[in-house]
């Protein structure tokens, strides 16, 4: 038994969605998560700029001896991991490669959608990783900057937010995708929506619950231990934005446990 | 003459359009720009971040020795100007003042309209103003906080953008406002769907060309004096971000004269 928390840390309050399903399918871990609220969004920042927010990110989490720490956030994992991966001695997980594999083991065309922020397409680590896994994919990746203030002012299931998608998501019809990978914690949010326009014959991933299945096959494989019992699990925030709450409690789907601490995340900086 | 520069910045780009401003009416001045563009968007901060950016802003403009310095962020002067303008000593002018002045002097029936993001509509600090000024006034608020994720992906004169424009401005047509304060330096670059939707017979104030006046105004009246030759425009950015000079041109409705510097803004914080 190893009752040392799972470490958790996205952009804002998005990866709360991941949080969710760790909770459902783990409720014996304890959960510390950080929501970089002051910094939010990573989605639109250099390469540069997110390698550094990733590596304060993981020196706050650290301080809580995490057996595992999960980067939540679809641009992170695409843009940081693999080059803060080896700096820390403690086991990162990213959101691409448990969406990736899951994309692979769902697809029966071969053909896959991802869809994420600007800087995660951008990032081409998405349609390496597939590539890796067959090299006869076919990969059409798509960036939606628009679906993270969609979700994040609450049009969840708004016409507009069906115009929008319908715009997006043309291209990947077209290309007659089987399989899309929802590539950023907040479009869980809007997978109705999604699912309406590309039809149920297409596959929708949702990276926070392959996190939590990956991490329970790694509990399962004795890569990682299990917790014995639930202790309580922990939230920080870099700022207090407004409608906080109720944000968390929509990406959560349940009310938040405790007290949420804002911290000073610069001070992580290095 | 004091050919010393006019210091001005925004959370990002949209500053821009206020530089564009006094550039086509005092073309002889010299500008220093800075977009926060690491630290974009204001707009959803705290009120005590926000005031740890605009002095890390402020610190970082004085090199430049100005002989003024523009807040062209709404909610930057709305939220921080009053607590950090005794802490320099240099003339520093926000947009919140010059906007509600100009409102005052246009409206018939003493209903005015404002809107901009959450941030500076929470604040309180447009109404607070334009009360000052008559404390008659009916000041009518709402934040509008899909307008500048609209802009900013381009969504100019989509039918989306009309959409959302009508949801927030109905309250505004409703309380029979005839004049409305364009409290974000985003918003005149959809300056035709808001006049489209409330009608030609409202007057919108656009707040970097109340700017830009109130700089020939206090030029006029002998508080600042001017330049006597324009020897070159200055632009600095926190962050590299994605199309950048695509979405500055956008703003600026011209070529970027010069190079772009990326400066690291957290030296500047105290």
């Amino acid at each position: 038994m190893d009752n040392r928390c799972i470490g958790v840390f996205d952009s804002g309050l998005g990866g709360l969605t991941c949080v969710k399903e760790i909770m459902k399918i783990l409720p014996n871990e304890n959960i510390v998560y950080f929501g970089d609220t002051g910094r939010v969004p990573y989605g639109t920042r250099s390469a540069e700029t997110l390698i550094k927010y990733t590596v304060s990110d993981i020196r706050f989490l650290k301080q809580f001896n995490p057996k595992l720490i999960v980067i939540a956030c679809g641009t992170a994992s695409a843009t940081a991991l693999d080059v803060v991966k080896n700096k820390f001695d403690v086991n990162i997980m990213g959101v691409v490669v448990p969406s990736a594999s899951a994309a692979a083991a769902a697809t029966k065309n071969g053909r896959i959608g991802v869809i994420g922020t600007s800087r995660s397409i951008n990032s081409g680590k998405y349609e390496q990783t597939l590539k890796s896994i067959d090299k006869g994919f076919k990969v059409f990746s798509k960036a939606c900057p628009m679906f993270v203030p969609l979700v994040e002012n609450g049009y969840l299931d708004a016409k507009v937010t069906y115009m929008i998608a319908e715009e997006y998501l043309a291209p990947l019809i077209s290309a007659k995708v089987d399989t899309i990978i929802l590539g950023c914690t907040h479009y869980p949010l809007i997978k109705k929506v999604i699912g309406d326009i590309v039809g149920e014959s297409v596959t929708l991933i949702d990276s926070g619950k392959e996190v939590a299945r990956q991490i329970r096959f790694e509990i399962e494989s004795g890569k990682v231990e299990a917790a014995g019992e639930h202790s309580g699990n922990r939230f920080y925030i870099s700022d207090r934005v407004e409608s906080f709450t109720d944000m968390a409690e929509m990406f959560l789907e349940t009310k938040i446990e405790g007290e949420v601490e804002k911290i000073d995340i610069e001070k992580y900086m290095v």
